[in-house]
């Protein structure tokens, strides 16, 4: 415990290490009340959860310094990004996000404040996503280390995969692209602004119950862009054995990322929409005639060998996609 | 890539930074085929299970230097305590365990000889314990930090909580207690044997199966003991509102914990009974007649306020009990 202060205020904990790791929990947890298809929430040896159809489940772990910089994001916002980030991987199977458990490995040194604004973020953050926090671990680490994993319920229907893209269907896309990868190249040369896309690297916006949403319209196949359109409509082509082309006439290119792109040197602002990862939009393969309100198709499924077209021709620009690892 | 070595062999990758992000998933999962309840495994942005009834889940965290020493616990090792540890938290709601999905953060220089052992532990345990590997991550990190979330099938019946015992019951254990604890003893002071111990430490035997067993047999409450006997009881004490006595002339200590008690200066076996955690043994509350075959009684369930006694006593021992970040 650390001394009271001079004002007579009654001691308190500043790190983790003095916290204790059943008050850290009960920082994170308190008041949480399951409801809903959450049968048994935080606090015994598992959570129960009740579900209509199958289990869709994923999980994602961000590492300080590889994943996210506490000098470029908050504390809520890290909590945020956690949880959306898994989320989205559950959107992304056509299943509805029922719950999360969170794992944070921490040093001790850790401010009490900074877990308590993660806290607020895995909490908002789950608010936003429709799911409930319903369990979870703590531990001490050189590093922060979270791992979210989301639970999630395909009610009846099939999982919406990689592998079911088939030639004549068109791409269609729920959400935003490039955002994310214009505030991270801000931010690397120093700068906090355009402040729209650093807080898109912070918090990204995946499309909420737009996975669903794509289920119901028939899509046949779906995916996160979470490394890049290019590199995972990759995985798509592959799983599916198929082309697919991309329309580049219908990528939105915001000002924001025009703004950046003209400031970091004339780069082109149309890399961060094929190459860009991280903003979590939903990619997935209709029926032309059933796609549903408020996506954009940006692309076509042809036959042809598993290769991904940009405007018909091959692409020849940065691959982009995401390894960790590589140097 | 490093060199080809001079017998003329291909260049092969040393660590996991020189193999690459994809092809250390490809060493964790290569060859897995789903089966039964995983409709689809891992390689999509889910994995999909049908489950019978309510869904467990639960999630553990090993972080390197914090739970496992690399010179205590060879890579295989590691792999399987990861599994077990997340399968015994499922095993102690009565569920049936049937996947996991394993986050792994490890260093860019880790040897890819330490992931492969990795993951043939991995895929050890997940045989011994009946379940399968269904998904997982990888990433980058300055430290080994493995968490582990595992995904049952509650069957039909309720999940055994913390809070169902009821005085009149008896408390009956499968497994065993203070094995990893005496194993700890002996490494912590530069011994490797008994190897019994030590062996308990690097890898737990959780009694798999059992927790089912416990369902069936009409159990009320259920827990694994991996903080310690007394701890843990203290649990269940405080969510049933009962008082829990534990007869200690029905634990057997074993000939390897009182060799360790002895050598380490006249220690009294006993406490790695009551205090050792890591061993993941079962204890619930059953009616006295229906008691499975296999579990031994070890105490009763009796009114009065929530505690935990020792042979009719208060316990005047240590704690025991393990709470990170405190000192």
């Amino acid at each position: 415990m650390t001394e009271g202060d001079p004002s007579g205020r009654p001691a308190k904990a500043a790190t983790i290490g003095e916290l204790g790791e059943f008050a850290l929990i009960d920082q994170v947890t308190a008041g949480l009340s399951p409801s809903g298809p959450v049968v048994l929430g935080v606090g015994d040896d598992c959570a129960v959860l009740r579900l209509a159809g199958d289990l869709a489940v994923s999980t994602d772990t961000m590492v300080e310094d590889v994943h996210f910089r506490r000098d470029w994001s908050g504390a809520e916002d890290v909590g945020r990004k956690a949880v959306a980030a898994c989320v989205a991987d559950a959107e992304a199977m056509g299943a509805a996000p029922i719950g999360v458990v969170i794992s944070l490995a921490a040093p001790a040194s850790t401010p009490v404040e900074w877990t308590a604004g993660f806290a607020a973020g895995v909490r908002a953050e789950c608010e936003a996503a429709g799911v409930q926090l319903v369990g979870g671990d703590t531990t001490s680490a050189a590093q922060i280390v979270i791992t979210a994993t989301v639970l999630a319920d395909l009610g009846g229907l099939p999982p919406l995969t990689r592998a079911g893209a088939r030639p004549g269907q068109v791409l269609a896309m729920a959400g935003r692209l490039g955002w994310a990868a214009a505030g991270v190249a801000v931010l690397a040369r120093g700068f906090r602004s355009p402040r729209a896309v650093v807080v898109a690297h912070r918090v990204p916006q995946p499309p909420y119950g737009q996975g669903r949403v794509a289920a119901e319209a028939g899509a046949s196949a779906l995916i996160d862009i979470s490394d890049g359109l290019l590199a995972d409509l990759g995985h798509v082509a592959r799983a599916s054995g198929v082309t697919l082309d991309v329309d580049t006439s219908r990528l939105e290119i915001a000002e924001p990322q025009q703004a950046v792109a003209a400031a970091i040197g004339g780069g082109d602002p149309l890399l961060f929409q094929l190459t860009g990862g991280d903003d979590h939009a939903l990619v997935g393969a209709f029926e032309a005639d059933r796609v549903p309100e408020g996506w954009v198709v940006i692309g076509r499924v042809l036959g042809g060998e598993p290769r991904v077209l940009v405007d018909g021709a091959e692409w020849d620009g940065p691959p982009g996609g995401w390894q960790h690892f590589t140097s």
